[in-house]
């Protein structure tokens, strides 16, 4: 049963199970863990003494020939308890890598067999046995194969959060060295499990049905190389009963780390599987975690069963689970639209919807800043009550800009005369509408024109817009506000006064996936606006391009926006190895003097959900070897009718430039 | 006019050009180099003081600005003058790279201006100037932004092939401190300027229109670092007067390694351009080199031109041109394969035509050593007369193992009784002409039939076959002959008795790019007979897999022909870095204990011409720094209906796994 609910989440990570031992009664074995409050386990299909070229079948392997009898009937489970319930656990003692070709050939016929056998049963997954550190490739290329003719079935490659070697001379004088360990060959580190993985599924080319189920016991990794696990297809975490100490009353608890950690993984649906031998013995239950429903369980089928041995673990995880924070409605939004990509809006050449207007202007937080900013502004501009202020809003809308003015003006005690110029007629329509509603005709006057073509009948001592993207400049804010500053005073008040795109590298398999799914090279020179989550920020964000207005440029040609920025991207010295899949752009806009706006994260604008972060993807994602930096060149490239981005990564190694000549993505003027 | 003429071999290298300076007057600088006996000229289209910043234009870049007065009419030169005997050469003053700004947009004004007149002169090519060492984003950024566009007009970037610095310090105690310099970011060996072409053209993703002027001094790198640009896309070479030695009497010569470097490039239709101040000042002409049409050369023209100063070095290199073996008869027929991929052949699936036995049957190298080896079998078989020995060529075709075996015995005085059996009705045809005009009624029996159904009459002392392919089993001789050992008696033998595949890493940008022109994974993933010329063998091939025949299997199964190998593969030391965009394949086998027959390289049997190498090209082609090595996986899979191969490189990067399942590319059973 699901560890508890949460209001508008329904995550995979609400189920937890329990790995058992082979069993010639999978019948009992489910009930049993399910009497003790599991919602599936993690069983072998077959006898683990089955070995193909022992069997009396002959050993003949591949081609046409019958399985031997290595595994039970499927009738002692019905289809739908197979499906929902179980999750088959392929022998561990297979060796695809091994040097001798008869284990070799045993491990991959076994292999073959158990997956054809779980996809007869229709299971919804299969958990692989830990590949050799960085010798992986028969196995990996076994699983390739098997991988190309799968329809649902998923394959958990087992990894261990910590290496064995790693763990068994952990605090020892020895650490540093096992740590440090190279592979003869590649030159990979060869105890970081993380580069084992990162083997297997480069070797698989990252396919969508291959992910990770990590093991996790006492020993945890540094703080930034656990988090690269989280930009991966993390599906489930095996939590050893050693991973648990035991609490002043006897019952197994976690470390805080611990206890972190299992926390953000349930926040990334990941389903925890218990594992291991009961240490703990404790007869009643923990009166913290106990909930009616739960301790009713044992005897609610009407099972004799004994108490499960592993149920204080679970109900400790439960109660991980039940004491989390309930999501906040901004979460509650956002949640549909985490990690999906969305095409960036193009609202210079395409008109909004009325749609995504309504869902804009209900972004209380954004129009706050602007009517901060507005008042500081008129009161910086005027001192005296009489004068009346030019505004005007540039891409007004449907209105919210004009209103926040407006308030901020009445805040300030100023008097106000206020433009309102919007491109889109459909929209004029509304804020026409909306002026005569709130009987603003006297101070609004509403100019239904591009603002870069537009006669302005008198010179503004405040622009205030809002044309600003994900990356700030994407929506061309700089190109607009350079045609409209031939109506705003010399001395004026552009409101923002300056934007500033910022890039980080990010592991985000989930979205490269997506992103290669499309099949086409377009679709990898394209940014897209999403909702960033299961994602690693590998390093700090750094900014890329800033735009002033007013732009006072001082030469005789007309204003270059075009941009050229090396980013070079030091990560954390204890992260390790990593997978650059793209990076993650945000922006910041000073609005006026210290009134900012924005969403980079370490200084975003709380509450605010008119934006997501944009991602601009890498064709093939690039490796980075431990202690090396990222080096990312980036342009802003302007033409005739349109403005495009080009990028390319030329450290650690050198990617083809993405996007030439806006091929691929492009905004149009 | 052209260097010379070899008969069959129209290459692009017969022509000569001279790099010249700016002029006002390219009509007279023209004139001067074809009197001169050059065939085209490198000349700068645009005044070196002209920029965009600093005209008088406005300085008005990009959209659709006019360009500025800054190159001669266009009607200066004939438009096949244009495009028969001038090469552009762009501004060497742009710096695309520099820090400065204003330097970098008129850099890039400049090349795009200068590009666009190129291609309205129709040019062949332009020559791009070198890169700054490491650091060519921008400059690369622009030239990919260039191609995009091109139609035929090819450019040619010029990297030195020793850099300056490293020039500067040769034979100093720094030359080892400048050759290990690395940049701080990237970690390439900053001064090794293969690394400064290979960043460019992977920014440029190997654009098929790019391609390099190398630029020959004084100084040569090392022999297997100059091995490294036999791969690349090299057009042509910039021969510097600073390059040459004198000779007893005056004249220019060069070294030793000079003089082989310069026949390689002309092998591999590397056009000549020779540069610089004329520091030899002869009189007469060097009668060594002296041709009749080159001393009538100068006023064939009725002009009154000087002596062109660098004429002596063109005859120095028109020296070297016509004093290069002529191609032999075998290379004659292999020019027009040269670097030309075909699918490989797929003679057990497909029946083959009767051109394609006419060609093989013309290879008496191989018959030879076919006959060599049944000589020697019969030999040990049996040493009376009176014995009949019973030999089964299987795969007769249209007879020429017959023809082999029958003479072989006739050498031996030995009586034969041969059984030749064929699947393809169309050869056995032939087959029975053959056996009728030849006489051999009474001791050749003909068997229409597939070895592998065949019920033999008796047993064969001696089983001749010829099922090879390049890659040896590639043609599936291993499973046509085991289907075939059942006729042959427990102590036959089998001819050949042994092959093995070879595997070694190449660069091929050509071939590659031949692939990828393809525009699908499948092209990637198949393997290509074609005759390897312009490629760099990185290192010695190394055995992959072997097959023996009879194949006394011992187990109660069938036969396994499955295989796996992990190759490791060393780059000679002084290679420095290279790009490895796939594996050279080739087979050596056995026909009868001393008696081989292959392609691998450093064992090949001469003139034998019935076998291409066999090329496993890479999705991605691999960058691999210097020192460290390659590791190749390779898998022989088989299953009911087909044989295949994967592949996958493991380092220094790891590659997916190549033809999973044999998607793109099988062999029939």
């Amino acid at each position: 049963m699901p560890l508890g609910q949460r209001a508008g989440d329904n995550s995979e990570a609400r189920y937890c199970g329990a790995e058992v031992g082979w069993s010639d009664d999978i019948q009992n074995a489910l009930a049993f863990a399910l009497a003790g409050a599991f919602d599936f386990i993690v069983a072998p299909l077959t006898n683990p003494d089955y070995r193909p070229s022992r069997g009396g079948g002959g050993g003949k392997e591949g081609g046409g020939a019958p399985p031997p009898p290595f595994a039970g009937s499927d009738l002692v489970l019905s289809p739908s308890q197979w499906s929902s319930h179980v999750v088959g656990k392929m022998s561990a003692w297979m060796d695809l890598d091994s040097t001798q070709a008869v284990a070799r050939k045993d491990a991959e016929t076994t292999l073959k067999q158990e997956v054809s056998w779980a996809t007869h049963l229709s299971l919804q997954a299969c958990l692989l046995p830990t590949p050799r550190p960085l010798d992986c490739a028969n196995y990996a290329r076994c699983v390739n194969q098997l991988l190309q003719g799968l329809s649902t079935l998923q394959l958990w490659l087992r990894i261990p959060l910590v290496s064995p070697e790693l763990q068994e001379v952990e605090g020892t004088a020895d650490e540093e060295v096992v740590f440090l360990k190279r592979d003869a060959v590649s030159g990979r580190p060869l105890h970081d499990s993380w580069e084992w993985w990162n083997t297997f599924r480069t070797l698989c080319e990252h396919h969508g049905q291959l992910s990770v189920a990590l093991d996790i016991t006492a020993s945890l990794p540094s703080p930034s190389s656990l988090k690269r696990w989280l930009g991966e297809p993390l599906r489930a975490a095996i939590v050893h009963t050693s991973a648990f100490l035991t609490n002043k009353r006897g019952y197994p608890c976690l470390s805080k780390r611990h206890q972190n950690f299992i926390t953000t993984l349930f926040n990334h649906s990941v389903q925890i599987i218990v594992s291991g031998e009961a240490f703990h013995h404790v007869e009643g239950l923990d009166p913290t975690t106990a909930s009616s429903e739960s301790s009713a369980n044992g005897s609610e089928d009407g099972n004799n069963f004994p108490k499960h041995p592993l149920r204080p673990y679970l109900e400790y995880i439960a109660h991980l689970y039940r004491r989390m924070e309930p999501p906040t409605e901004q979460e509650r939004f956002e949640i549909g639209y985490r990690d999906f990509l969305q095409a960036p809006l193009q609202p210079l050449m395409d008109n909004l919807e009325a749609q995504t207007y309504e869902t804009f202007e209900k972004d209380s937080a954004k129009y706050t800043q602007y009517q901060k900013a507005v008042k500081a502004a008129i009161l910086d501009r005027v001192d005296d009550i009489s004068t009346t202020i030019v505004l005007m809003v540039v891409g007004a809308g449907r209105g919210p800009l004009v209103r926040a003015s407006l308030q901020a003006a009445d805040q300030a005690g100023r008097q106000l005369r206020v433009y309102a110029v919007e491109k889109n007629p459909n929209a004029v329509v509304t804020l026409h509408s909306l002026i005569k509603l709130e009987g603003w005709e006297e101070v609004v006057t509403v100019v239904s024109c591009d603002m870069r073509e537009w006669n302005a009948p008198e010179q503004a001592d405040i622009l205030v817009s809002e044309l600003l993207g994900s990356f700030g400049d994407n929506e061309l804010s700089p190109e607009c506000l350079d045609g409209a500053q031939r109506f705003l005073k010399k001395d004026g008040i552009s409101i923002p006064s300056s934007y500033t795109s910022f890039l980080g590298p990010i592991t985000a398999s989930k979205l490269h996936n997506d992103v290669k799914s499309y099949n086409d090279l377009a679709h990898f020179e394209t940014a897209y606006v999403v909702k960033l989550h299961s994602v690693a920020r590998l390093a700090p964000p750094q900014p890329v391009f800033t735009f002033e207005h007013p732009n006072n440029f001082a030469g005789s040609s007309k204003v270059d926006n075009k941009r050229y920025k090396k980013l070079l991207f030091d990560l954390p010295s204890d992260t390790g190895s990593a997978l650059v899949h793209g990076f993650g752009g945000y922006f910041d806009a000073v609005l006026y003097k210290d009134i900012h706006l924005g969403i980079e994260p370490s200084t975003a604008t709380p509450n605010m959900f008119s934006w997501f972060a944009i991602f601009f993807p890498l064709r093939k994602p690039v490796y980075v070897p431990a202690g090396v930096p990222i080096e990312l060149c980036f342009w802003r490239c302007v033409g005739p009718s349109k403005v495009w981005y080009e990028w390319a990564v030329t450290a650690p190694s050198v990617s083809p430039i993405h996007n030439a000549n806006g091929r691929s993505y492009w905004v149009g003027l």
